[in-house]
């Protein structure tokens, strides 16, 4: 069998009582690093866990999936995933290829950042379509993902931004591809680029959906224990300081329900103003 | 500390490590009763968590919150929600009373039916804003969500439909309101109204979002050992069966990705044509 396994976002304790009772009994145990982190590595995991954990990078994952389904039709090998294993589309190949060679399998589900970020007081089901921010360079600017905080926003919907991804970039090395270190982009940096995206659109005469004045919140470290959540404008979260990553950014889909304007104000932990 | 702790979605051992211990040191433990249900009752959450629990319906949490938060600036007292504290909104008032006594909360996340129906392998990023769909009466037949739907699909966005919540007809005796015993409307069911706003849409000259044909995904126990995923057209989802609650139905917001074909194709239970 094979077990996905989502690890929750904090640290070692966020594992299911089920999915750990898994991991001890299963011959071999794979941690998939390269979509999300948590707040502890690999060393207080396995201490907690009680086995040995393979690390599986992107290139592992992808080429190597045969390795990873090696007797999982005659034994047990866990696949462990930070988050929920569906909270990244890559993990969806895993399980393609296990059903094709006949291995059967079974998800442990977790909280991801898709539904744990409901905790600054934003009402989930009023969520549109999730964009991905990366990192600008000299010469890749991407700004298509706009339209869809555009469309959010003329339906009223938030927008959740996910900045977690390392950069994609990627050298060749003797045939072999080397991933970069991973970098993490903070909701400054995002907020950053989402102005500059702001200002072309004024200099290229069209009407921005999002102005400086938009109402945003900034997210850092969901579920862990140090979690800081920030509501202000977006001129705001471009210097607000909320620590070390993760990093998320939502962009409120205009008109807020009375209680969600609330939760902002009483967040938990810091807010900037602007409510 | 008030701790707002998600039990995931499908039996005891679906809590958290960290929420397990947590639960086994509060002073007191609710269990709130109305927004959704595991596979599992109050004994066995009781046996493995080592504690008595103490229902909580609507009417305790909404009117006699003050007593949930009793001592809880002096001692430790769990409020147990089935998925995740923030599937629901009604558990945002807990929280801001807790915070406007002066009370400390902690949220133990976990997996709620919001990201963990990316089990079916439509990606979480590309679903719109979620609906919920609730049973029809004689005098009380409700569209209007179906404007979300329709907005979903111009965005080419997948919708989830809960289905999940009871009946919300409640008797007036003596003063203090009797809630039903909960209802949970299948997949056939939610579809069949579906159908039923289609047909009217047509009689009105209106050029309905959804037809008979629109590819549907119904979901059952989501979470559990039984779990039963069912792909097809919303006129199949009418009359397929999943079995018992709780069922989530998808809407699936037009072109997909070959990954999200290839996986409903393959999904861990039935498929019932269509792909």
């Amino acid at each position: 069998m094979l077990y996905m396994i989502g690890l929750g976002l904090g640290d070692a304790k966020d594992i299911t009582v089920k999915g750990l009772e898994v991991v001890r009994r299963c011959s071999r145990v794979y941690l998939e690093t390269y979509t999300s982190v948590l707040t502890v590595g690999k060393e207080i995991l396995e201490e907690f866990y009680e086995r040995k954990l393979i690390l599986a990078d992107r290139e592992e994952v992808e080429q190597e999936a045969d390795n990873i389904l090696k007797d999982a039709d005659i034994s047990d090998v866990a696949f462990l995933v930070v988050g929920d294993p569906f909270g990244a589309t890559t993990h969806s190949d895993l399980i393609l290829r296990a059903t094709k060679l006949g291995i059967p399998y079974r998800v442990i589900h977790n909280a991801s950042i898709m539904n744990a970020v409901g905790c600054c007081g934003l009402q989930l089901y009023k969520f549109g379509e999730t964009v991905s921010i990366v990192f600008w360079t000299d010469t890749w600017r991407p700004e298509s993902f706009f339209d869809k905080v555009k469309k959010n926003r003329q339906n009223g919907t938030h927008t959740l931004c996910l900045l977690g991804k390392c950069s994609a970039v990627s050298l060749e090395s003797q045939g072999r591809k080397i991933y970069e270190p991973p970098r993490y982009m903070s909701v400054n940096q995002a907020a950053q680029q989402l102005l500059e995206i702001v200002q072309n659109q004024r200099i290229r005469g069209e009407e921005p959906a999002v102005t400086e004045e938009t109402l945003c919140v900034g997210l850092a470290r969901v579920g862990a224990e140090d979690q800081k959540i920030a509501a202000g404008t977006l001129q705001q979260m471009s210097t607000v300081d909320l620590g070390g990553p993760l990093h998320s950014l939502i962009i409120t889909g205009g008109s807020l329900h009375p209680l969600e304007m609330e939760m902002l104000s009483f967040s938990e932990s810091q807010s900037i103003g602007g409510l």
